[in-house]
C-alpha cells in the first residue's frame, strides 16, 4: 500500500461494465518527504475521496476485488481504501 | 491501472493459441503531464482501440482473464479496458 | 521480501474495516549498504514493531492475507513479518 | 507482456525438477525504440525460440503455469509465448 | 526469474513461524553484464545455496509456495530455485 494524493479524474465513455458507478481517480504517489512522485495509478474510489484528498491506496488485485465485492474476478488492480489524516514520519 | 497511448501493433505468427483473434497493441504509458513514458506494455485489445487512441490499461492477470472470459487460466497480463475521453488533472 | 526501517505511522480515520486494530506502518526500504531508499510501503504490523525497528517485510498479497488470517480475501499487500537482529552482508 | 530479445542461455545443474526439459532463456527487454534495455528476465521457452530471436514474453505466474500445464502450481513467472515478426510503432 | 548472487544472511529472532528452519538469504540481482545491481531480495533457500553462490531466483509467491509445499498459503515471495553454473550471454 502507499500514500497518494488524488490529482484528477478519468472520463471514459467506452469501458468495461464493471467500472460503471465508480469514480476513476488519478492518484499520484507521495514520497517519504510528502512530495508527489511522477508515478501514479488510476484507482477506483471506495471511500468518497475527491481531488486534493490524501489517500491510502491498495495496489493489489485480489484484495481490491474483495473490497469491491467483485470476487473472485474483476478488472481492477488499484483502489482507494482510506483517507489519510496524518502521516507521522520520524527520520531515523 | 494506468492511462496509455496505443503506439503500435505486434505481428507474431508463432504464438500461443489463446492470442488468436485478438489484436496485440503496443501501449506506451502516459505520465501525469500527459507526455509518454519510455515504459510500455503489450496489451490485448477488448474495446476496439487502435493506434493513436488514449486508453485505460489494466495491468493485472487475474482481472484481465475475467474480462477475456479465460478464467481461471490464460496467458495474459495486460489488456485495454477503456477508451479515455478526458483526464482532468488538477495539480494540487 | 526486503529489509526495511519503520520510519512512521499512518493515521486514517476513514478506512476499510479490515484495517481496524492494526498499526499501519510506513516502512522505508533499506538498500544493500544498509542506507534507506526513497521507496517505501505502508505495511500492517504483525510482530509489535515500532518506529526505528529494522524489519523484514513481505510484499505479496496472498501470503500477507494468510498471516493475518484474512484468507482467501483481504485488502492487504504488505506486512511486517519479522524484526531483524542482523543482516550479514559479504560483498563478494 | 513485453517484447524482448533472447540474448543467452542459463545452465544450472542444481535446480527445481519442474525446470527439467525446458530451456532457460535470458531475455533482454526491448524498449519502444527497439533498442535493448538493461532489464531482463530468465524465461522458460515454449515456442522453440533461440538466441537472437525477437520474442513476446508473458511475465505473470498464473498465466505462465497454464501454458506449461503446471496449474495450479509451478515455480515459474516468465515464459516466451511468441516469436515476433514485426512491431509496427507509430510515434504519435 | 532472475540471476543473483548470494551476498549475505538475515538473522531475525522474532519472525513468522513459517520461516523457522529456512535460511533467509540476501540475494543481489545480477545485471546483463554479470555485475551486481543495487536491487536485492530476501529469499528463502531451497537448494543449499550459500554466500558467494550464483543462483536462480523465483520472485513470485504462488510458485514459491508450491516449491516449499506451503500451498495454498504461506508468507513467501522469493526463493532460490537453482545454482547457476553458467550464463551464456550473446550480445546480439
Amino acid at each position: 500500500m502507499y500514500i497518494g494524493r488524488v490529482v484528477g479524474n478519468v472520463v471514459a465513455t467506452i469501458k468495461h461494465p464493471a467500472y460503471v458507478g465508480y469514480k476513476l481517480l488519478t492518484v499520484a504517489r507521495e514520497n517519504l518527504d510528502a512530495g508527489l512522485d511522477s508515478k501514479y495509478d488510476i484507482a477506483l474510489d471506495t471511500v468518497q475521496a475527491g481531488v486534493g484528498d490524501r489517500v491510502l491506496v491498495l495496489d493489489e488485485g485480489n484484495g481490491a476485488r474483495q473490497v469491491l465485492e467483485m470476487e473472485p474476478w474483476g478488472p481492477v488492480r488499484a483502489i482507494v481504501v482510506g483517507i489519510v489524516d496524518a502521516v507521522e514520519i520520524t527520520h531515523g
